[in-house]
């Protein structure tokens, strides 16, 4: 068995586990692989940390980019992160000399990812990124190969454990935004900083990744039409309830249409909204198989290196596929446009005053939109805080019920933004 | 690019709608393989029949064993079924003749799956069993690629769509087995003989597929356990509910213990209570991944083509892997031991006469055992019929639960056999 060597760039959490997978579980993935795999060469910023493996006979250095002086490495696993800087340097530098890339970084391969792939294209080698969308779930895979046989009209799911874990929490806790990801923070489901997670950017970069593979397409990150959970209120995942619907952060992207992070309402029944906690979960609709979605871990050390090791496994036996499916100047332009959305239902909460006639103006600037209710929710008086009108819309485009939403705020009887929310169901999320 | 020539031998729902996908899907389907995907040649029984794709510039044939004279097949696709005869036979000479070859036939792989892939090997061709196994969900590829880097302890599912079909209308519309059974009939989800479905033989022929792949071994299909669901009562199935459980027919394969097809109570907050209807569902517990849950259409002409396309890309574009993920010589002996089960909790209902000391004398026999119940349901008098005793247990072994009933069913009060069904949470099928 000849041996296939491996430089490992970063020994977080998804790294140590991966070293330690790799060295530990040594006889089974290299006869999986049919290869022996061997690590060595690794960078980390701190030598003297305990990661649980053995370091004998690994090389450690300080600087990443020091692996590449190792001529016979035959494959780089980029686990530092970040968009740009060090690890992008250090993939391209790897790819330059001819060695295979496996990496986790999302936001590298959102941005960087179709010019990384046609270097590694020119360079006969392979870039391959699994343990970027999902780790649990092999979400790529499934969809470039498991798939392949489909055209793939949307691509969607929930992509970001820690909004998940947030939105779980404050539905059956009853619990405040606050409240929550200060718990969150503390048992490390959500970072000191949360803003890429609860804004919705990384949740966006898997889902640029995913939409790529799905269509076919060179999805531009800027494309994405992203928002977060930064705004949520409990009141309007109390109204979800009642109306019979969950709320979710949702990652949808339709062909020829939009790739798009959003607050959603589901409706109970649907498997999606049964997704609770931290997981992730990928859906696929398409032509011929119908469709499927796969639920599992998104993060961790044990998930995210389940993915790393599948892609060195793929890498080392020569069965690696193009990342996107095929050569990169096979991928057509981009082709989102939002004028191709298909009519959807809506959810609107409206802040008023208690007064006469509020209700009648209202439905008067629905009715001149043609919007036609589909359900309604009116809270009672209420002698402090503002009264709520909470309503479903039937289907209609996003156009016009941003219009209405537009007239509605300038009434004098709105007291604040009023809250819409898009309704989506298996019919429109496959 | 370079022509791959395609035989398919049948053209059922599925072999119709494969080679109408292939026909009409030819640009999208030949990028992706990297070699024009070219049906050159295809057998059926009626020659006549209107399949929904142009027959010109390809060969017709009544004998499928007539394919093989086309020295420039580069692929057999096997769509006739049946675990042996004409299929198996073109199987076998397709692969001595250097064909590859891709079978939807679960049947035929269960039981001559390891000497056809060992025929493949001395061949230097590949044969691909995708769609043998729950066809919307790349079940196989997950396993055998997507989740390379794991040692998988447990895979399991729901693997029969016809008896998912029959337990979630009975559970929802509360019809007798009969009633749900003669509709499904009807529609087509059931077969006029259902016995290959009720029995559990249809899912034991993919558990025992999923199960060599998981776990490396050669695992014999007579080694399963195998029951179905043509004893099920609606009277359980109530019970079930009251108890907060839903009922489902069940594959589960524990490395080193069982694989086992068998009727399960399942809580009803878990994943797989929510998968109903027709849809299959395969879930996999391993070491790092964690778990991971993907549920989709398990039959049907769309959903199983895409099975047999993606491995139909697989192998043109020489990324086939080996069918259980590494040589058949490297696969161990089967090594199931039920002495290795681990502790679990079931679900026993007992008729019984209403008469006084009863439960006294069927508490006594459980705490002879050393058996702990969790919950019990009495239902009330019975003027005719028996009055049930419904109880949980808590963990024991399946050996002593069952020395237990033994002993219960011989008391004069006892009616009928007792029914036991075991319970599965997500700890226990992963």
């Amino acid at each position: 068995m000849s041996v296939f060597q491996i430089g490992i760039a970063g020994l977080g959490v998804v790294g140590a586990e991966t070293a330690r997978q790799i060295t530990t579980s040594y006889d089974m993935l290299s006869r999986r692989a049919g290869k022996k795999l061997k690590i060595i060469a690794v960078s980390a910023r701190d030598e003297g940390k305990e990661r649980g493996f053995s370091r004998d006979n690994i090389a450690f250095y300080k600087d990443p980019l020091k692996l590449l002086e190792h001529d016979d490495i035959d494959v780089i696993i980029e686990l530092i992160g970040g968009e740009g800087g060090i690890a992008l340097d250090l993939c391209q530098r790897a790819l330059e000399a001819g060695k295979h890339v496996i990496t986790a970084n999302k936001a590298m391969i959102a941005h960087h990812g179709f010019s990384l792939s046609e270097l590694a294209e020119e360079n006969n080698v392979t870039i391959q990124f699994e343990a970027a969308v999902a780790g649990g779930i092999p979400a790529i895979k499934i969809l470039r190969e498991g798939l392949a046989g489909n055209q793939i009209d949307t691509v969607s799911g929930i992509l970001n454990g820690t909004c998940n874990y947030i939105l779980s929490k404050m539905t059956s806790a009853k619990n405040t935004f606050e409240e929550v990801l200060e718990e969150a923070q503390k048992k490390g489901f959500a970072e000191a900083d949360p803003s890429v997670d609860i804004d919705g950017v990384d949740a966006a970069h898997k889902l640029a990744i995913l939409s790529a593979i799905a269509f076919k397409q060179q999805i531009k990150f800027s494309s994405l039409s992203v928002s977060g959970i930064r705004h949520v209120s409990d009141i309007d995942i109390n109204f979800a309830g009642k109306l019979g619907f969950c709320l979710k952060l949702l990652g949808i992207a339709k062909r020829d249409c939009s790739a798009e992070i959003t607050m959603a309402l589901i409706p109970s029944k649907e498997q999606l909204a049964s997704v609770n906690g931290a997981l992730n979960a990928v859906s696929y609709r398409g032509v011929p198989v119908e469709s499927s979605i796969c639920i599992g871990p998104g993060a961790g050390a044990g998930p995210t290196s389940s993915a790393v090791l599948a892609d060195l496994i793929d890498v080392a036996s020569g069965l690696a596929n193009f990342a996107y499916g095929c050569p990169v100047k096979a991928l057509s332009v981009q082709k989102l446009d939002e004028h191709n959305l298909p009519k959807q239902c809506f959810y609107l909460r409206i802040a008023v005053t208690d007064k006469p006639g509020v209700l009648s103006e209202i439905s008067a600037i629905l009715r001149d939109y043609k919007l036609s209710v589909a359900s309604m929710i009116q809270n009672g008086q209420s002698d402090n805080g503002p009264v709520f009108l909470v309503l479903t819309t039937h289907k209609c485009t996003k156009k016009t019920i941003e219009a209405a939403v537009s007239k509605i705020s300038l009434s004098e009887h709105v007291l604040d933004s009023p809250m819409l929310i898009p309704i989506y169901d298996s019919g429109s999320f496959g």
